[in-house]
């Protein structure tokens, strides 16, 4: 490391709602942060580029657009705004400014994932694939998370294609296409229950799968979930495949006490065995839950065990996992690196 | 009150950022939210329809929208996405589901405010303008803040027309219209010097004029005001007027120990002489700071002193105050209240 080396202000790593909402409103404050934006179709790797909403056809929920808007075209107007403001990018040319305008010709084939980081001195150490490693000020940390799904060929093809199966309910729980229809919820712990109590309001019936033959779940879980008259259990069941075309229509579900197995029609799947956050790269560098999820210093702000380390978005978030509430939190990282840095007198 | 009464599930006092993303999420769980929106224009009130966007001509930093939106636009957008999805309105005819396509032709204007709640015991009572209580298992406050302000006739004049008066530096001191001019910050406290050292990134030259002779700030804040090349105190002055006609070309003070007074030509001005938290009507029912801030019982949460009341946006945020924080804020709120209402058995 040179000692003459430049040092960026602010170094983003991810680019999802939280991760380019860090970039407008860092960049808007002038201080041309650099964005560890990911790499498409790059598996495995730390980012999933543009985040979850890349995998979601139509996001009705994003306060502003009454209408609703397709999620790929949405993460594309967060990184125009982005850049428009000045955000620069790890690509496989170095650090550069792209233009804008052109984001939509598979410019971010080149964009750099981050591998690794060293947060154990400042400057810290802010690693690409290319093994070059960039100096920064101040980091913000937004990863993102991934939802765990059962990793079933069908499931994945119809998930993609908004085929009715889903790892969010709070999310697509609404759209019509699950409206007065039995789905099925598969897992056991509090979220599955949350989510299968959250599809009975627009579920005719809602099935919750799961491998053993009790619940995870806290107990008043479990009670809301056994005395609610939509739920209905389906204990001891392990999903073989996920049927249907263009549109689920059922599960092939095995017994795991008996081996028998049965198909189980529904018009809905709901993934809810849990999520990964984008941390691995992190551990030992952050302090982390016993989930992987990045623990805030201040649970309203963004501050994390690393004194000039901010966190946003679902690699910290265990409760709500929403593009407004991730964007909300880079907004918050951003504000508080450029605190942080006017403190430290960084102009 | 009769023990028959129909019990909303979810009442939201504002209709801001906060409270409008509130309802898009409360509706889309099927909740039904009723929403006091507040009555345009009414002085005093207790909210301000839409928000402080209301005042905004451009919103630059508000993500998903690249090229900027006008700041009503944005906040007609996300009424009209609350309304699409079932949110109803307390107007002068009584609860109602606007046509979400009619929202442009004045149809706010029989909105109503909210004027006191009591949370004393569940169901909530909530009290419209005409007197009547609508009663509530759980009640979302959203009603915001305002910021304070000189008082100055030019001053409002121009805040309102885009003249280059503001009251956030964050906001608008990135536009254009500030850059390379000189540039004036009122007030004395921390986040007099916060806006001060945010705007010497774009500003040639940003003066603190203070009406004390020395600040309020902390220690640290002082210290960085004082040593910044680009600020310069102007103690014990008061403005006088705000001068220009469509654009701000000046500030008259008065010198608070000579009475001499002086015109001082800048290109903008920025009032950091606090914010006030629309928390008046809530004395003695929920838990304030000393600023009148909500509480939150949990800061990473939405949850408040009253068990079933929730709070999302500026009248809880002293820290960050943006569209984006108050709209993630909104949404955890109606997650927060969704579940709440599933725990209870409330469906």
């Amino acid at each position: 490391m040179n000692a003459a080396s430049h040092v960026e202000k602010v170094i983003i790593i991810g680019s999802g709602p939280a991760g380019w909402t860090a970039a407008i409103y860092a960049a808007r404050a002038n201080l041309s942060p650099v964005v560890f934006a990911g790499r498409p179709k790059q598996v495995p790797s730390t980012l999933l580029p543009g985040g979850q909403l890349m995998l979601t056809t139509e996001v009705e929920n994003y306060p502003g657009f009454p209408h609703g808007v397709d999620g790929p075209k949405l993460m594309w107007a967060f990184e125009a705004q982005a850049l428009r403001f000045g955000t620069r990018v790890v690509t496989d040319k170095g650090v550069v400014t792209p233009d804008a305008s052109q984001q939509f010709n598979g410019r971010e084939a080149a964009y750099q994932d981050c591998v690794k980081v060293d947060l154990s001195a400042r400057p810290f150490r802010v690693f690409g694939e290319d093994g070059k490693a960039l100096l920064a000020h101040t980091v913000i940390i937004s990863t993102g998370a991934t939802a765990n799904w059962l990793g079933l060929p069908n499931e994945q093809r119809l998930a993609r294609s908004g085929g009715g199966v889903s790892a969010c309910a709070v999310c697509d729980g609404a759209l019509p296409v699950f409206r007065n229809k039995e789905v099925a919820v598969v897992g056991g712990g509090d979220s599955a229950i949350e989510e299968a109590t959250y599809l009975t309001k627009f579920a005719s019936k809602v099935y919750i799968v799961h491998r053993r033959d009790q619940l995870r779940a806290s107990k008043i879980m479990q009670q809301r979930a056994l005395t609610n008259p939509k739920i209905e259990m389906k204990w001891n069941k392990t999903v073989e495949d996920v049927l249907g075309e263009s549109m689920i229509t059922g599960l092939r579900l095995r017994d795991t006490v008996s081996g028998q197995v049965s198909d189980l029609p529904v018009g809905g799947l709901f993934c809810a065995i849990g999520h990964t956050p984008a941390t691995q790269f992190l551990a030992g560098q952050l302090e982390l839950d016993a989930k992987g999820y990045i623990k805030l210093r201040d649970p309203y702000r963004s501050t994390t065990s690393v004194d000039g380390v901010f966190a946003a978005g679902d690699c910290v978030d265990s409760v709500y996992r929403q593009a407004i509430t991730a964007a909300g939190m880079g907004c918050k990282a951003a504000i508080d690196a450029e605190r942080w840095l006017g403190e430290h007198g960084v102009h």
